[in-house]
């Protein structure tokens, strides 16, 4: 019908931009570009900044359809934003309107660990099968699900919070305000943060984990931890088998309540080795004692990064066909 | 096609069968009986049993098809029960397949917590909308759930096990084996043993519920615990809050995980009174703080007992429907 066919894809991460483009039904990018976002950034200046990444990639061309990965809650089926932890003004923000309007095609916008979900789902390492679990384990702990056939946003848009369910009722305090949340017992930050109180306290003890932190313990980073629990300090595996502990017990909760195919893990911390995901798939097995025990793989994700872009791609490609009619 | 038009629909309860024959697209029964199992009874013995009375209500006639609801595990689409906590035999029963060399109808077998979540949905409490968790707190706690259109059975069957979310790591040991599960805070027997063991701790304290226990306090159920509740027994109203304020933990779980428009509860348990209620929704509520609230529904269960039936009873209409190919 059209002489473009194109797909423009977004995806907004908070500090960085990514876009790309993909012909539909294509594996690979066409072309993709980053950006930072400047200080002081706004969602006005990120949209300005989308448009010219987008408008480099496709001189005078309009594209079939745009599909957006926001890092941030999304309400509605076509994408309004909710708001961003890391960006003023995203509040309630129709980024999905303002890109149709800028750019010329019809955009649907969708919350990062959505499609993310969606993307090993169709791409990476959920292919196959008929639910997955994705999650996602860096700075923040992130969830999204594939249900009876497609994705599952949740009633208002908010499913797969699993960083933020109560383990240790005790436990350290979360950016949610509760105690002992998933995320803040398995996220990097508290990762790093709990290797650093234990090196702080014990100060003869970490020597291989004080040497990857180069001296300066306060800046210990969650990569740094797993490096060190890998050359064989203990103390930096104490940390590290706590966080894999917790994710493992927040994935048994979500094993019991919705007993998904596949769970798929990524984000930063997954890379943290072999040893993490034993004691992650042992807790998450230790959740079904005393129950049938369901048959899930419990597998690292496949496409890094890219995982939002290409179910954003996705989503793209899907709109393009409703509105072209094929 | 054929003549007969009439639905049988069964529920295994573990102790008590019940069996009810309805007309396709009907909402009244037009038979109803039900039996206890004996002592001593088995898989066989029990589905002789549901025989019996399905032959005493289709006197010479055969079933259009057959709806069961069956009280544990049922591993695939049409049916083979994995096991019965309550009477022996049941293990990898093909209960459909027997049913059907039986009475000479296709049958369909579904965990009975998925019946009810179907029979609620589409006839009841959670008619409507489009995601549900369904709820049955009684001397146990489980859930099934409706997403994307459809029941969620997992992909073992498995799914809706609300009750072994762990929510007190050092609390009382369930059932299955873990400290803490909602079940071992929320269930009947659970509140019924913590409002007897401070009723024995405290001789001088909760004379209303000593009252509502008849003098044996070691009988003491949960219904009367939530009577003497209403009664205004602070003691009683301790048990009683502990269990609402558990369940609702558990729920606000789901929420973050699943976000469903919907939460439907039943049981006997759920008949606590509106400050029972009460507990339990802000318990639910407070698990969502620090994120974009969900604007979910937590109500009680429409059809009570005959929620599974109801359930049974959808199951065997489409069964019916798709074998008729109508």
């Amino acid at each position: 019908m059209s002489l473009t066919r194109l797909l423009l894809v977004l995806d907004f991460g908070g500090t960085k931009l990514t876009a790309a483009v993909a012909v539909p039904g294509g594996r690979a990018w066409e072309d993709r570009r980053q950006a930072r976002s400047p200080e002081g950034a706004t969602a006005q200046t990120d949209l300005e900044l989308a448009c010219r990444l987008a408008r480099e990639m496709l001189p005078g061309q309009t594209p079939a359809a745009i599909g957006v990965s926001f890092g941030g809650p999304v309400a509605g089926e076509r994408g309004v934003v909710r708001l961003s932890h890391h960006v003023p003004g995203w509040e309630n923000f129709p980024l999905a309107e303002r890109l149709q309007g800028e750019l010329g095609a019809p955009a649907v916008v969708e919350n990062d660990a959505n499609a993310a979900a969606l993307g090993e789902w169709r791409y990476g390492a959920g292919q196959g099968c008929d639910s997955l679990l994705y999650i996602t384990v860096s700075t923040g702990v992130g969830g999204g699900w594939i249900v009876n056939g497609g994705l599952w946003r949740g009633a208002d848009g908010l499913a797969g919070e699993i960083g933020h369910l109560v383990l240790r009722p005790e436990g350290p305090l979360c950016t949610c305000g509760k105690r002992g949340c998933v995320e803040a017992l398995a996220a990097g930050p508290y990762v790093a943060a709990l290797a650093r109180d234990v090196l702080l306290a014990r100060p003869s003890e970490g020597a291989l984990l004080r040497a990857r932190a180069q001296g300066d313990v306060s800046r210990l980073t969650a990569e740094q931890v797993a490096l060190a629990a890998q050359d064989g300090d203990s103390l930096a595996w104490q940390a590290l088998s706590e966080a894999a502990r917790a994710l493992g017990q927040g994935i048994g909760a979500a094993l019991a309540l919705m007993n998904p195919q596949r769970v798929v893990v990524g984000g930063g911390v997954a890379k943290s080795g072999e040893r993490y995901w034993q004691v992650m798939r042992e807790a998450a097995a230790g959740w079904t004692q005393g129950m049938p025990a369901p048959r899930v793989e419990i597998v690292p994700a496949a496409l890094g990064d890219d995982a939002p872009l290409w179910g954003a791609a996705a989503l793209a490609e899907a709109l393009w066909r409703t509105e072209d009619g094929s």
